[in-house]
């Protein structure tokens, strides 16, 4: 950074010990980096882009919305409200396609393997066969691959489909189906509502605000309950089922004597193949050869997440650490495929040894080398990268690891395990989570999700968890967001005691779980949407997810993704805080958005950018469940004698998490 | 208009006589109008919106890039040419997504009528065979309606598609298949093009400019070559293919003494449907009730040219005349589905008799009526809005009907139009038209075709048109600027000797047709791939579209779709100049756009604002095409003689188009 680094004001506060760190150092200090751009261009940015104002979707503009300014509406005669509602929706578009294509490549990639043809293998036989139910494949008398490679054309067809409605749609409480049928919003191809949405949004289409954000809504639904899903269950078949796992999480993690890997994007694809082949004793001794004393794999971002939830490798950095992890010097490479890539990770490591390598058709970048993943041969594509790597380790130059930077975390809270975890092996059930909100020792479920970003202080997510905490709410997260809480300690499972309140922390070393639960990648946010449906289903929380004592925040959103997924949530009955929307700009949309969306789902979105505040407003919303649901009254504080730890029933079995927690092994 | 209507600076100059006429008079002068609009905000627009240089994809901006100022490039690194090429590929998916869903309803509607469930009926045979054979669907004994359900469940498909490539892709020239399949733009699917747009454009994906423009040129080509071509072709199976016959265009269209019902929009479902209601025997005795001599139906944008092409229902104005065909106070009810209707119709007609009504669930508005056009009841639906409209006649206010303002014209040049009415019936071919080209009586085409703009002055089209006529250049004409050649008096047949060059007047008046040819909608513009291709077929002018003496332009472009359809010209080998084009921002994003684009595909953009300059740009292109083909010798004038005539073949069977011309009946 060229002046200020770590002092930056425009940025707020960098307060990640590790970035500290770094950026303390020399060999820092000459890189630029986006806190270095955010100085430059200060904080200050277009209103009309910030508001939702700005139209460029047609040659007559770019045309500038004033609300309740006659003279400042579209050439076209577009409202406030129009323009605003269009971008809008537009955003979710593109989350959505993200999103989508980022399943469309697992999809291929799963039928790939039941084929046979790559050297991944169909590793969780109950979810296969539950999916198979869902999409009503015969599993009888069946193997397991011919299974898969039904399940996975059912699911690719999905994605085509221009008519019917999608069929995860049913996995959803019944009430919430029967909301989304009579408002019209059931996705009928997941595709197709991207395209319809791009459309509608065209110069001239749909110009009614609440109509956009009609298809803005099936749009997400074909995300959150399409996409995203089928992405998050047939890569779990494929790749295993997240289970808790310790695992160590900052730039502490590269090693000065190894190779570092670092790998960056989405889609694990790339990723596990990488795992794979980094374990190969051909790559192993080639490592050696240099000098190095083994391969070091580290995640960035939510190819990162992927990893750490399924295999335990540690995660580097997080999207506002990519620049960072670079700026150590200390990487051999950093193999990145779709996402949230900045451009300037290529820019940063100019001059040092490392190479930013791209490895997928639909993400190159200037400045870096391109080694294409070949699907048909995941594992000598992944090899090649990897010796692309080892080759590198010797002209390694000056480097600076932030060693004392990482975290302990325990991760892999997948839907399965939540239920595992707190119904016990032999009877899977949300039960003692239901009960456990019922009397009061939870207060509800926060969601925390979503991005980070530069113009706000990093700890931000820290700050709403701890508050949610203490008020005895339980935080499951996901993304960056899961990240940065790790990285700030809050998925040791020690911290219960030091962050929670009474009876949550008695909840949580009873079971043995951290207080905030990491549930996986963004694309993962649909584990949630199966989790809230399970304590629907479970009973006593009411009987769509709109009652349940539960709400969600994305406090530091970036990515056009964060949107779709808010909408989705929000469309599916759970109300969501962001930082901010562009919404601003029309007073209609931002009624309709933070007020009126509640009456036709149930929920809806609101903003706050301060974190504390966003935390009450997250607590009072569930404050406002609970009391609905007449659940709200204060209880003496009842201290666990051994019968309540058995309602917990990780007793039941004698089993609670393995290795971890206080153990009812 | 509020100030100087007809005398607005800032929207340069009105030069069409009806708008000038009816803005003369007092109740125009009580509507607020685009016109107004635009002198409200001055010609001024966002420099870095205009240039394609504001990034708008994540929430860390909006961020205004400065191309080669380190300070002002993206907060994640991104340069001006990774924002202008994601900015540029955005509004071709958009193009794309508008075509495509246009083409999915219309494909929709060609299954329903292939089972016997709409009032239409598969009229064109001949073009049902064709299409079949292109699917690989049998015909031999089978019913036609059996062959048409078969084509359409094919068709639908394409849209869908996951893997492999689009069918009609093996319609272009061999050549022009090969270098797709080397360039790797092949679309394998219409819907998963604009959905990789769509990701490919997201934050931190794809930061290659050259990369991002190769998905654009894959996205256009799923617009050209698969949405748009399908539903030109099985829009006309099912409502017929256009043939040559008079009409009428402009305000003055509209009678004093008929309910006026107008149709604004594209797909011409919901107009057909119209056109058939209109003659019911129930519905006519309706209107004469209440004192109205009729029905008169008429157009207004592209809805306007497939009821133009396809019945010689009048066009009562084109896009920029929206507002005007309303202001007159004259019309019954405007009827709308999607695309290029302005918000401010419904408020054009505050006050006034007039209802708009929409038809689509995809396209609402405040203040208009909403009136579901179902799809299982057509002429239900269609009677219902008719009897609608006629129930307001008799609340008709002042009005003022431009009546002098209506212009004969000739439309209906289908591709099978030009291929018969310069083959002759018995042996269509291109063979004379190639003949004309080569021998120098005809210079080349020029395809006019796209949107208009209010800030442009309107006889743009017009200006353009006249000098490529006077260099012999032949005019193809789609969409708002076939309309605005209509008005402008240059689709009569004696049009050929005011306008024309000797040898092109010669070949125009031999045939008996107009100098410019209306070939349809914007849809349509697959039309001109489909006859620029036979004309490379036909041979002597090269092997692919690209050696072709053809150039294309949308000189007032306004919508996306106009920049998807410039793309896949481009792309398909056609040189394509627009007014200007939001690349400017980008140094490398322009060069290669006006360039570096022809090394890829042999065609680029190009941009002119000024008419004559951009006619001469197009002029100097086909020369520079004649040139390469060695068939740019200057060649004495001969004048045509008998001989010469029948070489033209319409005398061959001595029919020249019916009715038309200079009568070789």
């Amino acid at each position: 950074m060229s002046k200020s680094k770590g002092g930056c004001t425009s940025c707020n506060d960098i307060t990640g010990a590790s970035t500290k760190d770094l950026l303390n150092q020399d060999l820092a200090k000459q890189v630029r980096t986006a806190y270095d751009r955010i100085e430059d261009r200060g904080v200050s940015a277009c209103l009309f882009g910030s508001g939702g104002t700005c139209c460029r979707i047609c040659n007559m503009g770019p045309c500038q919305i004033i609300d309740g300014v006659e003279q400042m509406i579209g050439i076209c005669g577009a409202t406030a409200a129009t323009v605003v509602a269009r971008n809008f929706a537009r955003i979710v578009a593109a989350g959505t396609a993200a999103h989508t294509d980022h399943a469309r490549e697992m999809v291929m990639g799963f039928i790939e393997t039941a084929k046979g043809k790559t050297p991944h293998e169909i590793k969780d036989v109950e979810k296969l066969h539950a999916m198979a139910e869902t999409f009503g494949i015969e599993i009888e008398g069946r193997d397991k691959n011919e299974i898969a490679l039904e399940l996975g054309e059912k699911a690719l067809a999905e994605f085509g489909q221009q008519q019917g409605t999608l069929t995860m749609l049913k996995r959803a409480p019944k009430k919430q189906q029967e909301i989304w049928k009579a408002k019209g919003v059931e996705p009928r191809g997941i595709d197709r509502e991207v395209v319809e949405t791009m459309h509608r949004t065209h110069m001239g289409v749909d110009q009614e605000y609440k109509n956009i954000m009609k298809q803005a809504a099936r749009c997400s639904l074909a995300d959150g309950w399409g996409a995203s899903m089928l992405s998050t269950e047939l890569t779990d078949i494929m790749f295993g089922t997240p289970v808790p796992r310790r695992a160590l999480i900052d730039l502490g993690v590269l090693k000065e004597d190894q190779v570092n890997v670092t790998v960056h994007g989405h889609e694990p694809l790339l990723a596990e193949s990488l795992c794979m082949a980094a374990e190969d004793p051909e790559i192993l001794a080639l490592a050696k050869k240099v000098g190095a004393k083994g391969i070091n794999l580290a995640g960035v971002c939510c190819t990162g997440n992927e990893i750490l939830m399924r295999r335990g490798i540690p995660v580097a950095g997080s999207f506002i650490q990519q620049e960072m992890v670079l700026a150590t010097g200390a990487v051999e490479a950093m193999v990145v495929d779709v996402q949230c890539v900045m451009q300037s990770v290529a820019q940063v490591v100019k001059g040092k040894h490392t190479d930013i390598i791209t490895t997928n058709y639909r993400a190159k970048m200037p400045d870096a080398i391109h080694m294409q993943f070949e699907e048909d041969d995941p594992l000598g594509s992944a090899k090649a990268i990897l010796t692309h790597a080892i080759n590198n380790f010797k002209k390694r130059g000056d480097y600076y690891i932030p060693k004392d930077n990482k975290l302990d975390v325990v991760v892999g809270f997948s839907h399965e395990t939540i239920n595992y975890m707190l119904g016990g092996r032999f009877r899977k059930s949300y039960r003692p989570l239901n009960d456990n909100i019922i009397n009061g020792r939870i207060k509800g479920l926060g969601a925390l999700v979503g991005c980070e970003h530069y113009k706000y202080s990093d700890d931000v997510h820290f700050k709403i968890a701890v508050e949610l905490l203490k008020n005895n709410v339980l935080v499951l997260a996901t993304g960056c967001a899961a990240q940065a809480l790790g990285r700030m300690g809050l998925m040791r499972p020690e911290a219960a005691a030091e962050y929670c309140g009474e009876s949550l922390a008695e909840v949580c070393e009873t079971v043995g779980m951290p207080p905030v639960l990491h549930v996986g990648s963004c694309v993962d946010n649909s584990r949630l949407l199966i989790a809230l449906t399970a304590m629907v289903k479970e009973g006593g929380l009411g009987e769509d997810i709109s009652e349940l004592p539960a709400c969600g925040t994305a406090p530091l959103w970036m990515s056009e993704k964060a949107v779709a997924i808010g909408q989705y949530f929000v469309t599916s009955g759970a109300h969501v805080i962001f930082q901010n929307l562009p919404v601003t700009g029309s007073k209609e949309m931002n009624e309709f958005i933070t007020n009126g969306m509640k009456e036709e789902y149930g929920a809806c979105w609101d903003y706050e950018e301060d974190p504390i505040k966003l935390a009450q407003k997250m607590i009072k919303a569930i404050d406002g469940k609970r009391e609905a649901l007449g659940i709200n009254k204060k209880k003496d504080r009842v201290l666990f004698d051994m019968e309540m730890r058995r309602d917990l029933d990780v007793g039941a079995t004698g089993q609670g998490i393995p290795g971890l927690g206080c153990g009812h092994k």
